[in-house]
């Protein structure tokens, strides 16, 4: 019998099963999949209960479960990334412990290449976790169709999504540079085709519209060190105090170009840098940047993966969004006001007769 | 008719019939298992030369051909050292010109999570490549019995290998540690089921008996980073003026875990690491290295694996061995030997009365 204290239109999710039995999603999911697996009480109650409620498994997961191969696909755009190492950790801890196996893509920062390899490794998996993808929506969409699906460090309607919460992350870095006396900031723009790229450049839009510091654009450039290191060339014929890369690979690099043209990190321009990966603090001067839970990130995806392939429906509501942190280190300092010092070219295009208009 | 020239023991090889047909090895497996891809005059001549010398295609290879996935398996040990994206990147380079897809698995440095996953994907995919496998000899002869396989990063009898010179990698860092006047190193070790490891330490031997440098070793430490800062603590404890770490990762975690400690790199102790990892060039002081060439290690292990895929039985002989160089950087440098300097404790151990018998 259809509980009829929840509204018709609402589709009853393994979470609503799992809060009314007491027990945890993975045991609602377990208890139809394998239930061996769970006590034949709890799979009893468990049964009762998604009966009452009106609970229906997710169909296509179903259809699978006769042929499942225990693995799944991780798909990563660049594995010269170190962030995607984390978020590799991080599935493969989730899947491990439900006994999957977890095959890697490089996507190449190609979305040609990442269709290709999953057309071709689809029938053998028995979902995929897309990191980064490249591809468009509808491909990522007709994907889902065929196989359960979730989408990391990316949001798009109809299909379960984890991401980190870039538009705090661009505001941190906004005010951060803001306190230091920056009334300017130029984000150095990632791959075009990188929904965090959009997503930073925008946050970082609406944040200097609020704190009244001005931004723009220079870029796209490959999310790398070389990229940032041709940043740099490019900085240098439109300087600037204070830079906001897509990535801390770029950052490096801009630190690295920047430093070899004699401009100087932080004394000239302050950098911060996106994702916090063991190179920042490696670097000289250590790297500002925003720090997002990668390996936590991996595993919520790859775990709620799993329980979409033993039946449950995917969460395609709202993404789920992890929480990220500004860690302050070496590259940024107070913007760099005083008159007698010997200065780059782009502090020299500041009017000189107006010297004191930039700390109003 | 065969070629009555040739020794009777003597398998003729795809090589023999490339040479006699004047034509390239995979021209020779491909007029033979993907004959369309050929000009069929071409394809003819080879027909005759492979039936006069009585070559025999790889018959694992020839079963398997119906049933092809061009999917291919590269399998790494710890996706966290960079040193295997520049391999998954050569391998990938050639197996996408010959319109393979590579699956990669990550073995997280476990013998039985690499076995587990290899068990798992191996029906799925036309071979594998083993890069730095933990897995014991006889497992992964049982796999090259079922699969080409291509080894990477470690040699072993009966199956196909490409190594880098280790060898000549740890005897050019003693010559060089010795050349700067350190008569003792210690070498940093890696983890035991490292066939590098091993050889490393073998090669840092043999080379120090010549050079007559003492060398002993301490470890074996985690290869990353963490596992060189441990190493470090164990360093204060047994003083050095030299080191060789196992890799790069753990070379950076000794920098940053001595200077924590108030040690000078290089002014105290010199270090060189193994493998020249993009951070190798940005940490402080810079890392001087034994650089190997990763990328055309991976190219080379998969186009291998694929003329194997095609028909063409593995080399089985000796391992390709590709060449590396050190890379001097400013981790290194003359022992210090003045007398009025200050000094950290390990260099307090010495002998107070006699500060010149270091000199000799």
């Amino acid at each position: 019998m259809p509980d009829h204290t929840r509204p018709p239109d609402k589709r009853v999710t393994i979470y609503d099963v799992a809060l009314e039995a007491a027990v945890s999603p993975s045991t609602v999911s377990r208890a139809f999949s394998r239930p061996s697996r769970v006590n034949s009480e709890t799979a009893e109650r468990i049964r009762q209960v998604a009966e009452r409620l009106g609970y229906r498994t997710n169909p296509l997961a179903r259809a699978l479960t006769t042929a499942r191969t225990h693995m799944i696909a991780l798909v990563i755009a660049d594995i010269t990334n170190p962030v995607y190492a984390e978020i590799v950790r991080g599935a493969q801890e989730a899947a491990i412990g439900d006994e999957y196996t977890t095959v890697l893509i490089d996507a190449q920062e190609s979305d040609q290449v990442e269709r290709a390899a999953i057309e071709r490794t689809m029938s053998t998996v028995d979902g995929i976790v897309l990191a980064s993808s490249r591809m468009s929506d509808s491909a990522i969409r007709m994907f889902a169709k065929q196989r359960p699906v979730v989408v990391l460090n990316r949001a798009i309607a109809d299909v379960p999504c984890v991401v980190t919460d870039n538009p705090r992350g661009a505001r941190r870095a906004a005010e951060h540079l803001g306190e230091l006396g920056h009334d300017h900031i130029t984000y150095v723009a990632g791959p075009e085709a990188s929904w965090p790229n959009g997503i930073r450049w925008r946050s970082l839009l609406e944040a200097g519209m609020e704190l009244e510091i001005k931004v723009r654009q220079i870029g796209p450039f490959s999310p790398t060190i070389e990229g940032g290191e041709r940043a740099a060339e490019e900085l240098c014929a439109r300087p600037a105090t204070a830079v906001l890369a897509f990535n801390d690979q770029m950052a490096i690099g801009l630190i690295r170009g920047l430093t070899r043209k004699g401009v100087n990190v932080p004394g000239d321009v302050s950098i911060v840098g996106f994702d916090n990966i063991l190179a920042a603090d490696i670097v000289t001067p250590g790297l500002t940047t925003v720090a997002a839970p990668f390996y936590a990130a991996g595993s919520a995806a790859a775990r709620h993966l799993l329980t979409m392939i033993e039946g449950a429906p995917g969460h395609t509501g709202r993404p789920m969004v992890l929480p990220v942190r500004l860690v302050v280190r070496q590259s940024t300092a107070p913007r760099n006001l005083s008159p007698g010092r010997s200065r780059p070219p782009w502090v020299r295009q500041r009017p000189a007769t107006q010297p004191a208009a930039h700390l109003s």
